[in-house]
C-alpha cells in the first residue's frame, strides 16, 4: 500500500499492490466504510468531505485485475486560508515542527500536509479492500472504543469472542460493546467539545478466523508487522497484544496459557497471549489495543514559537476540530489490520515498484 | 541486520549490511555488551555460554570495511537432550506450538530453535556496533528496568534526561535508576526463583542527542520502525512512546507540549510526546517503554497436548530458566534501538541482498 | 516509483517516493519530455493522447515537498472496442497470453492492460523529475538510436563524450547523432509502415557527471540496478554495458582499461568498462545499450489460439500501431536511467510504503 | 540471499531466507556443485580452496527448517602477501579503484575484498539449494559455454530443448554442447594462458519445466529479476533473452512467435521471446545468454596510478589467475538463476530481516 497526498493537495489516494485477481469488490461497502471514518456529524469535525472514492485502475468489470489498484479521493472542502495564519506557528502536539525540520520548510504546511489525519482516508480505502477479501476467506475483524478518557467499555472476551461482538460496535453511535459505555462516552466528548478541549482513548481490535501458523520470526513477526502499521496511524502512542502491559503484574504461572484439546484442535484455556506466540498466530482470537492521544487540535490558548522570527507567542487554533479522533480512527484500525493480515497471507510480497 | 541460527544449531550470528566504512570497532566493548546479555550469574539461567563473538568478515585492520560485517557465535553448552523429551509437548507461553504450525513440524524444536531468546545474542552484537557508531556521533542510548512485577523504579525525567541517567543503570546489579528499586527487584526475583516461577516487567529506554527531523511519515515513522524492532524481541507484548497509554487519561490541553525557545532552539516544556511527533524526532529526549511478559519457562506443572498422540498431559519443564528475561533483555533493547536509529540516519538503505 | 494503470483504465500514473524537498520542478519541461514519448506525428501510432500530467500531491508552491509526489494522466482516446474482438485472441509477441496465465483471465485485456507500453508514460513522468534533479546536480543523461534494423548511427565516444552529444539527438527527428543515420532510419520506418510491419533497434545511453564510487556490490551494483529498470521497459530483450558483448571477442589485455592521471583525477585511457567496475561508477562516462524488439503489433496475418474455444485461428490486428517503439522508448530510457541514479544517490531508500 | 565475506577474511558465506521447510538437502550434491566452481585443475587458477561448506543453521536432521539457512566457507589458502604490494595500485579491469572510492579506502583491498569473484562461492552454495528444490518440482536448469573468444559452441534449441541438453555440458571438460567446441575452447584457453592473457565468452542458460504465468509486470518482471541477479556476477557486461540483440535485425513479422495448440497447451512454433513475454513466463523454454569479459587479472604489464603518490606506474600482477572466468562462472549462472526462480515461485518474499 502506497499512500499519497496532503490535506490540501489536489487529491489523496492509495496504490494497492499485489492484490489477488478476480475479487468482486463491493464499492458501496467500501464507501460505507469510508463514511464511518469521514468528518461531519455529531462528535466530529465539521469539515465537509464526502471522501468519494474514484477507482483509477486495477478494477475491471467490477473485479480486481491483480495489477495495481489505484484509488483517488479529491480534496474538496479544504479551507486553506484557515491555515495560512499558522504557516510559521507550529501547533503543539502536531507534526508541524518536526515536519518543518524533516523537509527543511518545504512541506505543505496547510492542515498538517502529508502528516494530516486526512491521510487515513486512503489508508482506510486500501485496507477496506483487504477487509472484504479477508471476510470472503472467513476472517473477521472488528474494533470498539475500549476506553475514552477515564471511562471504560466492556472488553472483548479473548477466549469466547464471537462475530457479533466484532460487528455490534459498528452499529452503535460510538462503536462500543455496551450501550451504557456509549452514553458515557458521548457525555465525555460533549463536555470536551464545550470546553474547546479533546480526549483520547483506547481502541481494542479483535480478529476471528485466523489460521494458526501465520507470521514469521523476529523482524517479521505478526506483532512487529501490526505494530509498524498501527503506529503509522496518527495519534497512536501505545500498543499492546493480549494481556500486554498487564502481563507484567502476573507470575509466569499466571500468564502462561495452558493448552487443551477441543474438537481435534489445540486451544488455550485462557488467551493472555492475544493469539500470537513468537510472532506467529496460534489460532486463538487475535486481540490488541492501541492508545490514541487526545486530538492535538484544541480551541484553547497554547504556547508556540514563530519559526521565522523565533519569538515565543500565544496560539489559539481556529478551524474545525474533532473532540476525539478515537471515533474516526476506529474503521482505520480495522482496515489497517486487514491490510497487514492480507499481506501476510499473500506471502509478504508486494510487487511492481522500483 | 539479518539474523540466523537456532538455540542448538552449530552457531548463531548476524550479517550487518550498510555500515559506514572506516569505523574503528571496539571489540572488547562489544563483548562487554554481550556479557551483560549472557546467561550465568545470579538471577539468570545457568546455561553456560560465553557468547564469544567471531568476526567472519567486514572488519579489516580493526575498522569496518562498509561491506557486510558477519559475526558468528558458536553454540557450546547446548544440552539438546534436555529438550528431546519436549519434542512433542509444546510449552505454554512459548512458540513451540506456533512454530510447529508455521514450519509443518520441520523446525528445530530444541530449545525453541530459531524462536529462542538466544537469538537476541546476535541481535545484541549487531546493534552493539550501532551503539558504538551512534555514540561517536553524540547519540547516547540507555535503559533501565522501570518496573518488575508490581514494583517500580524511578522513571527517566523526559525533559531533563542526562547522560548519567542513561549510563548509571548498567553499573548496577539490576539496571535500575534507584538503588532501592534494585534491592526490591532482587527480592522479587529471588522469591520467584524459589517458587519455580517467573516475573515480567517494563524496560524504559531513553535516547539523547538525536537531531530533530529524523524519521519518515506514515509507515516509516520513528515509532513504526522502533515498534517493528522492539516487538521482534521475544517476550515483548506492549510498547508505548512518551506518555503512551497514560495520555488517554488526559485532556488535549494537558497532553500537548507547549513550545518555547532555549538557546536558539525550539523545545517543549514538557515531553509527553516522547521526542516523536508525526513519526519524526523533535529533538527532545526519545523515551519509550516496552512490556515484557514473565519468562514462559517455569518449574511448575502446566497443561499441554501431545502433538503426536493428541492427548492432554501435564508438563513440568526441566532445564535452566531465567526467573526474569527482563534483565537480559535490557542490553538487547539498547542495541536494537541503536540499530533502528543508525539505519534511519543512514537513510534506511541496506544493501547487498537479493 | 510506483506505477499504476492500464491502457484503457480511468487513468495511469505514478507515485514518486523519497524525492528531496524544495526542488523547483519545471512542469513545462516535464510535459515536453512527455510529448517526446507521446503517440501521434509521423512514424508513430496515431492514437491521440495528450498525456497531460496532473499533479495530485507532493508539489507545493512549485516545489517538491519531499512527501510522495503523485502524478495522474487520464486515458482519453482509448478505443476499447478495437480490442474487444481481441479478448480471446492473444496477439503474438505481446503479453496477452502470459498476462492471462498470470492473472487467471481477470486482467484488463484491452490494449495490453497493465502490460501496455502506455505505462511508460508515468514511468517517463516520474523519471523526468529525476532528470531535472540530476541536471541541477551536474549529471546529464542523453540517448540516441544507435541502430535501427540493420542500419547504424555513429556510436557515442565513450572517452570524450560531451554534453552536446547527449543533447543533440533530442533535437533531431529521429534522435540520432548523425543526420545521415536519421535519414536512413526514416526510410526504414516508412518502408516497414507501408508493409504493415515493424522494426526494432538499439538505444544507446550516455551519462556525464556521475561521481566515482556510486553503487553497491553484488545484488545492488549499478549494472544490476539499471538492468532491473531497463528490462522493465516493454520490448527490451537485451542490455550491455561498455564494450558489452563485444568484450568477448577481445583478450583481457585488450579489454582492460589502463589508468592514467589527468588534472589530479584517475581516468582510463579507453572506456571498455562503460563507466562501471564491480558495480561501482568509475567517474568515466556511463555507457550502455538496450536492444528493443520490433513492435509486436503489426498489420500482417499471424497465427494464434482462441483462449475460449482452444481453436487455432488467423489474426490480423486492427488499431493504430507504432512501426517502431524504439523512437518512443528513447525518452523513457533517459527518464528511467535518471530514476535509478537518483535513487542510488539518495541512498536507495524509498519511504512511506507498507 | 544475503552474502558476506571478503577474499581474505576469516570466511565467506550466505544466509538463505524464506526457504520452504522440510526439504531434504543433499549436501554431497551441493558440494559437487561447489567443486565445479572451485579453483584448481587445468584451465583454472591454482589457488587451492576446497570451498568446504559448513552448515551453521537452518538444517535439522538433514532437512531445511524454513528458518534462515546459514552456510560458511572458510578462506584457507589466502596468500595475503601477494596482494600487499597491490595495496595502492588499482588493477585495470578490477573494482580496486571503484571500491576505493566507494569505501573511502577502508575496503579490504586484498584479492578484491568483497568484490572478489570468490564471493560467487556462497552465491553458488545458496543457489545450489534452490537448484535442488526446483529439480524436485520438475524444473531443470542447465548452462553451457556458448562462445569463447571468437569460437562458438552449438546453441540450445530454444523450441525442442531437452533435459539431456541441460545436463550434458556439465559432464564435459569445458561445459559445451558439442565435443568439438570443447576442444577448440581448450586450445584458446591454453594459448591465452601461455601468453599470460585471458579470454571472455558467452554463457547460455536454459530452463525447462517452468509453468506459464510466472513473474510480475514492470519492475518485477522475470527479465528484470534475472538481470539484477546475473549482473551481480562479477565480469558480466551483457545479457539477452531469447533472440536478444539479434531481434533488432528482424521485422516484427519475423520476430513474433506464432501460437499453436499442442496436447491441449498453447505453445509457440518458434521461441524468439526466450520463454518470457511482458516479464511473465510463457511456458516455453527459458533461454538467456550472459556476456562475460576476459578475466581482468593477466600476466602482462599494464598501466596504473599509485593511489597514495598519484604517480603513474607500470603494473604486472603476480598471483594465480584464471585464464577465463567463464568456466567457473558456469555453475554460478545455474545456481543464481535457480535462486531467482525459486524466490519468484515462493512469492518474492524473503523474511526475517530488518
Amino acid at each position: 500500500m502506497n499512500l499519497f497526498g496532503e490535506s490540501h493537495s489536489q487529491g489523496i489516494g492509495v496504490v494497492c499492490d499485489g492484490l489477488e485477481p478476480g475479487f468482486l469488490l463491493d464499492l458501496d461497502r467500501l464507501q460505507a466504510l469510508m463514511d464511518r471514518r469521514a468528518p461531519g456529524g455529531a462528535y466530529r469535525s465539521s469539515r465537509r468531505e464526502k471522501d468519494q472514492i474514484e477507482v483509477l485502475s486495477g478494477l475491471f468489470q467490477g473485479r480486481t485485475t491483480g495489477t495495481p489498484l489505484a484509488l483517488l479521493i479529491r480534496n474538496q472542502d479544504a479551507r486553506s486560508k484557515d491555515y495560512e495564519a499558522l504557516r510559521d506557528l507550529p501547533r503543539p502536539g502536531h507534526a508541524d515542527l518536526t515536519g518543518h525540520y524533516r523537509y527543511g520548510g518545504f512541506q505543505d504546511y496547510r492542515g498538517g500536509g502529508h502528516f494530516s489525519g486526512r491521510l487515513t482516508a486512503p489508508l482506510c480505502a486500501g485496507g477496506g479492500i483487504a477487509l472484504q477479501i479477508l471476510e470472503a476467506r472467513g476472517i473477521h475483524i472488528g474494533a470498539h472504543i475500549y476506553k475514552l478518557k477515564e471511562a471504560y467499555d466492556t472488553a472483548f472476551d479473548p477466549v469466547h469472542l464471537k462475530r457479533e461482538d466484532l460487528e455490534g460496535p459498528r452499529q452503535r453511535d460510538l462503536a462500543t460493546l455496551s450501550q451504557e459505555a456509549g452514553e458515557t462516552f458521548k457525555k465525555i466528548i460533549s463536555q470536551a467539545q464545550r470546553e474547546g478541549d479533546s480526549v483520547g482513548g483506547l481502541i481494542e481490535v479483535g480478529v476471528l478466523g485466523l489460521e494458526p501458523g501465520l507470521g514469521d520470526p523476529i523482524f517479521s513477526g505478526l506483532e512487529s508487522r501490526l505494530a509498524q502499521m498501527i503506529f503509522a496511524i496518527p495519534g497512536v502512542k501505545g500498543l499492546e497484544f493480549g494481556n500486554g502491559f498487564a502481563a507484567t503484574d502476573l507470575y509466569g504461572s499466571q500468564n502462561n496459557d495452558d493448552f487443551y484439546l477441543a474438537e481435534g484442535k489445540i486451544k488455550t484455556s485462557t488467551n493472555h497471549h492475544g493469539g500470537i506466540l513468537g510472532g506467529i498466530s496460534s489460532g486463538m482470537p487475535l486481540i490488541f489495543r492501541g492508545a490514541i492521544k487526545p486530538t492535538p487540535s484544541i480551541g484553547k490558548v497554547e504556547k508556540t514559537v514563530n519559526l521565522r522570527t523565533l519569538e515565543e507567542t500565544d496560539l489559539r487554533i481556529g478551524g474545525r476540530h474533532d473532540p476525539s479522533i478515537v471515533l474516526r480512527a476506529l474503521p482505520v484500525f480495522e482496515a489497517a489490520t486487514a491490510w497487514v493480515l492480507l499481506d501476510l497471507i499473500y506471502g509478504g510480497g508486494s510487487h511492481g515498484r522500483y
